[in-house]
């Protein structure tokens, strides 16, 4: 029986102006591998024993530290059995519900510790230690981060001391600030880690490398001698996953231990750099490997969030415009053009980025070769795309969840509304890997040395023709690499101009730092457009394509009449007149795209299980839903047990208050 | 003994320019004020047992939802108990946290509930209900949002139908989406409740009446027969309160339960109006109230997250500037302009939203008169102010929370960093009390209204002075109303435009309504940046006044160049060299202000214990404290006795896997 809300949702789903399917597959890149995600997807599912869409979902409840933890152990279990089972890599890199593989206790197995050990290990020890296909013999963590520091690789603090008597490493935490801290799995899922340290020989320190260190024995899975490890606690999301510290007490591997495809230490304690440009290149290349799998996956988070929002607006009634008659019927507030802006324009950027994501994650494939090399002359440009793409895609989906919350109200905010975890989950992205103030900063000195290697050509100020068509692709990328080029143009002189004046460029910098910010943003937004046209250009002739187009268009628009909009107009290039003919032009955009909402949703192919939201189920059986769900709540059913009083809460604290026994 | 990280917060805290005891008693109202803020803070501290800040805040170990609520019973029930024994309402309205008291499962008692039963009550009913000062006799919630609907008032579906036969009203829930969803309290600490609910006498629906309902049994607190009660499970925060839901199954009140201040119900079912006006401004009264207590709260949230962010950026030495020499040492990273522009400017905000909301407090108080009486021709006036700043300050907070943890890095993702608790509570108010769109319009409407009956008078399309100082504050207020007072002039001329064209009022509103939200959000930023240059006219002569002038001049211009500047720019009234003005003068107030950004934050007053986090601790001793949390955490004590394994997960779920028995 369907009640209102799923007759809105069908009627909203009919109202579509192409096939969800077809569009389906060609985000995912055909029927074949639709079918195949699928059944993926069907499979896990069934194995986690995940309820139905008219179940509260497990972890709504009750979710202590340790019961999360345990959770993501099971899944995280669940997910390498299928991968074994199974032959594929789907959960390698997300889990069953999207959040990016290192949300699992065993992800950064997959994502980093095993690239490492290919990347960093010489063949030998590659051969040794990479765990064959069929089985994990062991488990990895990856510990880089410390304490006092992230990213910055070269200031890492922990040491490996070479000790020549009995031929090991000595691994040693010196100050409270060289703590690992933050690894995921290091603290209980890990028998092993890659772990990042200065190699000291003698009074020589040699800088960071990288070492494979058991932590557990694998029988019994205590930690070895010479090292402390435990859990963070509870952090905003991926509460499944135990990120750990190491504390190492003079804790001894074996010389054998370092990771050796670029530079060995002998057994006299010779130090032997074999390419000192591949060693650099490769700590570098596992960076990569994860910033490509991030861009490449986390709009399907971005996804989610306007998939919840857009169907929780179709059933939701409420309210009606301004001026409208007193007696007329609430309107579904997908009808609000402001809604339709938020949400379709949402739409249009999580589009935006999975293209750009793509183009990324198959530069990366061109750059990284089959045995792991890394094609140095294209690395400067992936590492400075990468970099600012990581930045503008986390910082992009992370804000962009958020407002798919607000766009749901009060019961956004509603662990049952599905955003308690997507939204936390996004949010870490933005840090994790590289803060974007620092990823931008990366991109704006590879386009000044850019520029300054082109011989600063820089093009006229022209301005936009009055009679410009801001709608048409050709002319909005146009504004797009106008508005990069000028940045980069005026930024590079600007500096050129205050180390004249006798400032150091370290001082210009930072005295320009905030501006070389917004031109690395303004090449990203210009590289990601252009993905976006160029994916539209692949798509399928007819309904899909044109609906692609449209969106593209949104994207483009609203970026221009958007929050960092200044730089296209502060220069004239793009007039007032102009900005006029985009607001308008985003008008009807938004009016044909509007019953297209659901199906755009749709096509991203999400089951209800993966976004365990009550607003954002495929059916719009959204009320009747949020209270079964709260009905099962295991407080509620406790307290339904006695009388509907919670009877500790009563007798200890609301007793003496009403009694006055303050 | 001092470490470098205590080193470094007490060298800058000495650079400061100013007295940071001077700004906290400007900021709060004098040396009296503070002192007693100060005591309370300490004898609530005391009283909840609030361990040092060397303890891990127990509620960062295992935090189920169960836990949550009974420690939110134990701080209310404190924070009830400081009332009445110390007679002052510091804690009426923010909790020892400072989260807006609505957090606490007796919140909304002090917020709603009496302020509500005299508003709307007649004499004897306020006489009768309303509990005396020196106890709590009922506890109550204020049962407005539905499952359906929250702010729309006009829209609520829960039925009081008078039955002549027993001189009773019958309190019903006809639909699923009529279910009381959301109000604090409701769902296991409230006795009583008002609920709103449409009057129904025979075949006539007299529309939404307020209405005392007693929900639980004073004796053994059991629900009273025909309502059912019940928690909503976790939220993104405020998990210490008991949201709750309440349907009600024809529940029996007596007549004289119908809040009967301006209208009621007589014997024969006789509906009679004592003051019609008076009843609409009295339902909105409770509403303003609300939202007066939460823009006048609020940015105190703002200011923590500052604090916080600021504080560990002056002890977190890291990397260092592009082309600095390699072996120069780190920097602390408050020392990079752009962390500058991001914490500086946002603790602009802070102040900016404080003072405005003061402002906005003493209208609400000039409007509402001792007796509870509503003045009606400020009502209006105050209730587009409320409304717009509502949105403003909320959206402002909300954001810039979120962004001082991204200020943090990955540690503030950690809850020991302190915004597990303090980014989701600020991100409520965004929608709690109305959706900021939602408030914008109500603002956007009365401009327009206000525009009309000045007869369309519009300042002509001047330009900027080539030569004006955008330093100067009488310039700056200038352009601010200039970009408020042009957009609601044009999207006015669009509107009758579009009604001439022959579009409804209603569909060219929609056409326009992001346009609209963007005039209306011009003209609270102008109301803000005006409380805000009065404020610094009232500031203490001398260093505090010229910290507060920097800071009102940073709030003024990086809203310029900000991400609504385009409202600026775009009729040409701020030029291109105008903001490259802008962008020097921020550089040169960032560079003064930055020595005085510990001292700015001392000036807020906050103890350790309501910040509870390990980063923005006063002393700057940030590592040492976050290794200290850590190995406090209940998970990793737990495990530490099992020879550091964690067995559970061990047995079931690693050991399967190295075993290769998946």
């Amino acid at each position: 029986m369907a009640n209102r809300q799923i007759r809105l949702m069908n009627e909203a789903r009919a109202r579509a102006s192409f096939d969800s399917r077809e569009l389906t597959e060609f985000i995912y890149g055909g029927a074949d591998v639709v079918a195949k995600r699928e059944a993926e997807f069907a499979r896990i599912e069934a194995a986690l024993q995940t309820p139905g869409p008219d179940t509260l979902p497990p972890l709504y409840g009750e979710v202590p530290r340790t019961a999360l933890f345990l959770d993501g152990l099971r899944v995280g279990k669940a997910m390498l059995a299928e991968k074994l089972a199974h032959k594929h890599t789907i959960f390698d890199r997300i889990t069953p519900r999207y959040v990016m593989g290192n949300a699992s206790p065993f992800g950064v197995h997959l994502i980093m510790f095993v690239p490492a050990l290919k990347l960093l290990g010489s063949e030998e020890q590659s051969r040794e230690w990479v765990p064959p296909a069929e089985r994990c013999a062991i488990l990895g963590a990856y510990a880089q981060t410390e304490l006092g520091h992230g990213s910055a690789v070269r200031d890492l603090q922990t040491t490996a001391t070479f000790d020549k008597d009995t031929d090991e490493f000595v691994l040693h935490t010196p100050t409270p600030t060289a703590a690992k801290y933050w690894p995921g799995g290091l603290a209980f899922s890990a028998s092993h880690a890659v772990v990042l340290a200065r190699l000291v020989i003698g009074p020589q320190d040699y800088g960071v490398h990288a070492f494979l260190a058991q932590l557990r024995s694998l029988d019994d899975w205590t930690p070895c001698r010479g090292v402390e490890l435990g859990d963070l606690g509870m952090k905003l999301g991926h509460n499944s996953v135990d990120n750990g510290y190491a504390v190492f007490s003079h804790m001894r591997i074996p010389r054998a231990n370092l990771l050796a495809r670029h530079a060995q230490v002998r057994r006299d304690g010779a130090y032997v750099v074999l390419d000192a440009g591949a060693r650099a290149r490769a700590l570098y290349g596992v960076m990569l490997c994860t910033r490509s799998a991030l861009v490449g996956h986390i709009p399907l988070q971005l996804a989610q969030g306007g998939v919840i929002a857009l169907r929780y607006s179709t059933v939701r009634e409420q309210g009606r415009l301004p001026f409208a008659p007193a007696e007329s019927p609430e309107v579904a507030i997908i009808e609000y053009r402001a809604q339709q802006h938020r949400l379709l324009s949402l739409m249009a950027r999580a589009f935006a980025l999975w293209f750009a994501g793509r183009e990324a994650g198959a530069a990366y494939d061109a750059t990284i070769d089959a045995a792991g090399g890394i094609d140095s002359p294209r690395l400067a440009d992936l590492h400075a795309t990468l970099a600012g793409l990581k930045a503008y895609a986390t910082q992009t989906v992370a804000d962009g969840v958020e407002e798919a919350r607000r766009c749901c109200g009060g019961h956004g905010y509603s662990a049952l509304g599905g955003f308690a975890d997507l939204g936390p989950s996004a949010a870490a992205m933005a840090t994790v890997e590289g803060d974007y103030w620092v990823m931008y900063q990366q991109t704006a000195r590879w386009l000044l040395k850019r520029a300054d290697a082109e011989g600063h050509r820089w093009l006229p100020r022209a301005r936009l023709a009055p009679d410009a068509d801001v709608r048409n692709p050709a002319i909005q990328l146009d504004v797009f690499r106008h508005r990069a080029v000028r940045l980069v143009a005026e930024h590079n002189a600007s500096l050129r101009d205050a180390v004249q004046q006798g400032r150091s460029r370290a001082e210009a910098w930072n005295t320009h730092m905030v501006g070389l910010v917004s031109a690395a943003r303004a090449h990203i937004e210009h590289t990601v457009l252009h993905a976006f046209v160029a994916a539209v250009g692949r798509a399928p002739p007819g309904p899909v394509r044109a609906v692609l187009t449209r969106l593209c268009s949104l994207f483009a628009l609203t970026t221009i009449d958007g929050p960092h909009g200044l730089g296209f107009v502060e220069d004239g290039h793009v007039s007032g007149e102009h900005l006029r003919q985009v607001r308008k032009a985003v008008d009807e955009l938004l009016v044909t795209l509007a019953p297209d909402a659901v199906a755009l949703g749709d096509a991203w192919n999400f089951t209800d299980a993966s976004l365990a939201s009550a607003l954002g189920c495929r059916d719009g059986d959204v009320y009747e839903r949020m209270i079964r769900w709260t009905r099962q709540l295991p407080l509620n059913v406790e307290v339904a047990k006695t009388a509907g009083v919670f009877r500790p809460g009563f007798e200890e604290y609301i007793r003496p208050i009403i009694r006055g026994k303050l």
